[in-house]
């Protein structure tokens, strides 16, 4: 055992120290973080770039009324078996941005800057991330949206309410900007949530877009290697993807399960946020039992950064396996 | 649907790109990255802030002797169901920066800057993402070594030569510095690998550090919260530590097992690396059955980044359940 040269400066750091005024000697202890690491991830699908970008997350308390058709209870035992914490339920949120080679496309664009000061910080994430990632909002070309839930469209504007992406066409599921947009609809809409869903949702597209949006519809390209695909019952325009380039391809989720603990665990169980829950959970077998059966990756919006995984059977319900992180590209 | 601006100036870009000479008004394509995101990590264990640093990864062909009591084709079987690739492996590497409030404490550095320049930037890349995390490494207070590989000692010399932690104190396992520093064990040994190690660690920490170390005993505090716990077989003194603080722990488990895809879900499978198999099983068997019981969250030198998780029996061996990332501290 050798008399180390740090045991010696510690020595004589110790007396150093004695007087009150400390001696510039003594190394001053190094300051906690504030920040988590800007939660940014890229892979290649094929010649395509995808960059998930964390737009954060949101804890809430987890109601009686959270899953419809399951006892709070269960709800609970099934975060336990997760190892994840009693009596709360964590939301993450993961828009993606798509470098095809000729256009950038953003999947999604998380909750906004209105909740990110609500939240101090820890929703609304999407912009600083994108930026910390290396991408400039003014450069992305086409924003695709999946379905108009907050956490999908809040950010489409800024906190002054005009475009965050000011150079890029906005592509929204034809069905769902024709139910969101329907007078009709929205008057029979029950007060509560679903009328605040109506009001945002006009806000958004009509007071920040002036409607300046292109209608899509699934089963075509919305974007060069992005195939649009229907996956209704969240919403009534719900939206998937495929993305392929090459060999390369993975199935974009978006909200066909939130967290995968305990929806992909527990298939059959109904969020209160599925407006057809019924549908919802025979879009999530049918797609699960696909993604399973090909071995084909899901990048899923609502699962944990960043969110790229594989699924397969597991008793009655789907296990989701997270790609390992890979430290290049 | 409405005629977007988009739409608009696209058609307005389509003439004014019809010259030979492209306009200023045709947006050039977004570059391709080329670097992932710097891989560091930060959580909380009571009062302590932990960042995991990725040193990246190495991945070299599977070998016929890579698992020395299981056949390739099992092993390329357990990789597919892993939803992994065949015949190749992958190594991740985590060393740890932990910040005590008092303490720097870096544990384990990676595999150093002449992996890094051998592998183009796949592995070694620990100074550089810790600097990204925004550590000098002159401000590192203790380097402990859990064990005497190349991966987790050849961080500790700068590319010149020198310490790269040059006010650091390094303390290394007392059991582990013995047998490395022991000439009769050193004459002993098999030529080619074993002779490899003997003379890289003789380089290390003669040449290098000058002997400047201080071991330490198992069962003691190395560092304010960091209890170090004897895990041997994978080396004679290979070491795990408790990190506990209030009423927050974590395991670190350094090389109990490498990567949890095999070793995890196969405890019994013995790679070449593992210096004293028998015992290094028992050991896995040991620990494992104590985290899962225990509901002990783990945190892995091998895992994938971040490498942070809990373990559970599946059958006859373990299942790694990644923590799920937080994208707030």
């Amino acid at each position: 055992m050798e008399l180390t040269r740090r045991r010696a400066l510690a020595g004589a750091a110790a007396i150093a120290a004695a007087p009150l005024v400390p001696s510039t000697a003594v190394k001053a202890a190094a300051p906690m973080a504030d920040k988590q690491a800007p939660s940014y991830y890229r892979y290649k699908v094929g010649d395509i770039q995808v960059t998930v970008v964390s737009d954060g997350k949101n804890t809430s308390p987890l109601l009686d009324s959270f899953i419809t058709n399951a006892k709070k209870e269960e709800v609970n035992a099934a975060l336990e078996k997760a190892f994840l914490p009693r009596d709360v339920f964590t939301i993450y949120f993961a828009p993606l941005v798509i470098n095809t080679g000729g256009k950038l496309v953003v999947i999604d664009t998380g909750n906004g800057p209105v909740a990110n000061v609500n939240s101090k910080g820890a929703a609304g994430q999407f912009v600083a991330n994108m930026i910390a990632a290396g991408f400039d909002p003014k450069a992305v070309d086409m924003v695709v949206i999946s379905h108009f839930h907050g956490d999908h469209v809040n950010g489409l504007l800024a906190s002054d309410g005009t475009p965050a992406f000011p150079n890029a066409e906005v592509l929204v599921p034809a069905t769902e900007w024709k139910f969101w947009m329907d007078d009709g609809e929205m008057s029979r809409a029950p007060a509560g949530r679903m009328q605040g869903l109506f009001k945002n949702n006009r806000n958004i597209f009509e007071a920040g877009l002036k409607k300046q949006v292109t209608p899509y519809e699934w089963g075509k390209e919305v974007a060069p290697g992005l195939l649009a695909v229907e996956s209704v019952g969240h919403t009534p325009g719900h939206t998937s993807y495929v993305l392929s380039s090459g060999s390369g391809k993975v199935f974009v989720q978006s909200d066909v399960t939130n967290n995968p603990n305990p929806f992909a665990t527990n298939p059959g169980w109904h969020a209160f946020f599925d407006q057809d829950a019924d549908v919802a959970e025979k879009t999530r077998r049918r797609v699960y039992d696909m993604v399973a059966a090909e071995k084909l990756q899901v990048q899923g919006f609502h699962y944990p950064f960043p969110g790229l995984g594989n699924v397969e059977k597991d008793g009655s319900g789907y296990r989701v396996i997270p790609a390992p992180w890979n430290p290049t590209i």
